[in-house]
């Protein structure tokens, strides 16, 4: 047994400060680390990625931020992009959601997630692979050799379809392969450890398995990183969910504001998630937010101002923190809104639709419905409100959008 | 709906008189030979052979019977070797006990099959075809197309898989492949019906599921032959147990004496399976056996020269019935026993191996524990029993194998 040094026990704490290190738990991590500097042999740390959804939020760089962790300390990051799922997409014909993508697409949004995957991590530095290389290549008999690793109990202990076979849902057999073929990508690019969001830790711990299957002495270690909440504090981070996701393409002002919109209590996970914050720095959030000593709105300005000028320079950060103060200061209004004349006599719902506050009439009714359409911070109730202006006025639609209508 | 003419339910009622037919039953297979006559086009009747064990024994024959007769009705016989299983061997590494066969053993074996067949049905006409020629050239997406048919759920009504899930016995994931090569097998040569045993209920109805999925219109029908039992009347005939199971390589004295031994309950089986008994003749056999008005023993020698003849000609048949008859009227000692000189002052157990009535010395001792050595008739109990010759004797072992030991 080789003694692990400090050093390197310090390092494995360090990088398992906000995810979860299975099976083996820091220890391991650490005589990885510790082999990999004495060796001179960088990791080869595994991200698997869906071209199918390639528009990047918060949600998805607290994975990529890991990466550049180990990227950072030497390691090398190996890129997959899915292309044999993608280009096989839901093959029961029983669902629409997942149509098959052509070769074409498949790069055509790779590209476009590298694109914003480099605002986290030096994706040139990476090892960019896609499954489809060699997925697209194995045999019948490889395809059965690789089925014939895992038993129908094992594959069944995984969360989701152990749920639906208990309550009589259909799983396909091909489903089965979606797992096996994300394990044998990892005997393909031979990495020493994988990452993913905890929903991930069937397909991980599995590709371990397969490794040490087709005889890799040392199989990878999965790292799990928690799953972000969206701005509500409440649902998982998604483009389901437009209003409380963070797109890495919003504006500064925009990026800003939801930031601020958090609740108190997801202070301290952003932080862990979304920034370089170290365990200290952590603690002394916590105990700031739980003595009551700083106003969590100055902790959180903090927060969004960090992680704004993350993807906007501290430039962008200061603009959307003056905007954003600004906004606070005028009662909710900003200082510069844009000023348009010509609405008199029109509806409401006319009026919203061609500011391009919404995308749509029946938006517009929704946000009226749900109280979010004031007039001098009135609000309007009445679907059919026709502008009768004999001053001028401050349109509001939602949180962050004004206008000054004039007479 | 096509009117049904009575020629062919009544050719439906005989084919299936000693078999089942899935799903539609009688009605549909009438349909089918009607429609196959109608339009001059013969049915395409499947049968799937397992090149890894090539020796037949009458349980084999069952099926085999059953492909006559619809080849003497003018259907196409399409005989498939399981080549891309059998080159596959058992993939888990778990079990040693089905090795992978090469290409030329797979050819080896099914060419060993097929003139053992010959005895059966005319494998000349036949249309012979190895899975391999399709299975190993399925892509990727093939596989994935094929799994998607069928669901975990389904694949779980198959006995034995619920069985062994149920008891906590590993079901590899590859396993489930077998059943839906099979079945896409059934695509491939576009059949009509596949013939099976009834332990192949699940695999062949599944063959009818995915011709359906794959857009065939009038997909196969399932027709399920008997298990027959072995000459214990107990056990399914089978290799395992060579004392109950009689081989087409069998002499007719074999074959003659071990149908012979069946017991009375079984010859209505034998004769229903074995033979080409009509529904009128069996239902007369099992009169005759209730009333009891002739000895079963005698029908028993019908059935016993009905099938011998089948393998050995007539001339054969009756050399197995003329040394069965000089057997049993000489108290069990035949006419015309080898006579052998020099074992004079030699142990039992040498003798029985030098005399070649058994394998192994190990096997001398099992015979002489059963009480199945005799001299004179007298059991001897004593394994190291020496000869001690003044007269001539005569050795047994077992029911029939026989010498006269010279003083």
């Amino acid at each position: 047994m080789v003694e692990i040094r400090q050093e390197f026990i310090e390092q494995a704490k360090h990088l398992t400060r906000n995810a979860e290190v299975l099976p083996g738990g820091i220890e391991e991590l650490a005589v990885k680390l510790q082999y990999s500097h004495d060796t001179n042999t960088p990791l080869r740390v595994k991200l698997g990625m869906d071209p199918t959804r390639p528009d990047l939020h918060l949600g998805h760089t607290v994975v990529m931020r890991k990466l550049r962790e180990f990227q950072n300390l030497g390691h090398k990051i190996v890129l997959i992009v899915g292309g044999a799922t993608a280009m096989v997409g839901d093959p029961s014909g029983k669902s629409e959601t997942r149509p098959a993508l052509t070769k074409e697409q498949v790069e055509e949004n790779a590209k476009s997630y590298f694109e914003q995957m480099s605002k986290v991590l030096d994706v040139s530095k990476a090892e960019v692979t896609n499954n489809a290389d060699w997925l697209h290549k194995m045999s019948f008999i490889d395809l059965l050799k690789l089925a014939s690793q895992v038993t129908v109990a094992q594959m069944m202990t995984r969360d989701d379809f152990a749920k639906r076979y208990a309550e009589g849902k259909p799983i396909a057999i091909h489903e089965f392969f979606y797992p096996l073929m994300q394990a044998y990508d990892s005997v393909e690019i031979d990495s020493d450890i994988e990452l993913g969001g905890t929903d991930q830790r069937f397909n991980t711990l599995l590709g371990r398995d397969i490794q040490a299957a087709y005889g890799k002495k040392y199989p990878q270690l999965v790292m799990l990183l928690p799953l972000l909440e969206g701005t509500d504090g409440v649902v998982k981070m998604s483009k389901t969910y437009p209003e409380h996701c963070i797109s890495l393409t919003d504006s500064e002002f925009d990026m800003f504001g939801k930031l601020m919109s958090i609740p108190d209590n997801m202070i301290s996970r952003y932080f862990s998630l979304l920034t370089d914050a170290t365990k200290e720095e952590l603690e002394a959030i916590d105990k700031q937010i739980a003595e009551g000593s700083v106003n969590p709105r100055d902790i959180k300005m903090k927060l969004a101002y960090t992680i704004t000028a993350e993807y906007h320079g501290e430039d962008g950060a200061k603009r959307g923190q003056d905007a954003f103060v600004n906004i606070v200061s005028n009662k909710g209004i900003p200082d510069d809104i844009e000023e348009i004349s010509g609405m008199n006599g029109k509806g409401i719902l006319d009026v919203l639709v061609e500011l391009k506050f919404v995308q749509s009439k029946g938006e517009a009714k929704r946000l009226i419905q749900g109280g979010g359409v004031k007039l001098n911070g009135e609000k309007i109730a009445d679907m059919a409100y026709t502008l009768n202006l004999d001053e001028d006025v401050v349109l509001q639609a939602g949180k962050r959008k004004f206008a000054k209508l004039l007479k």
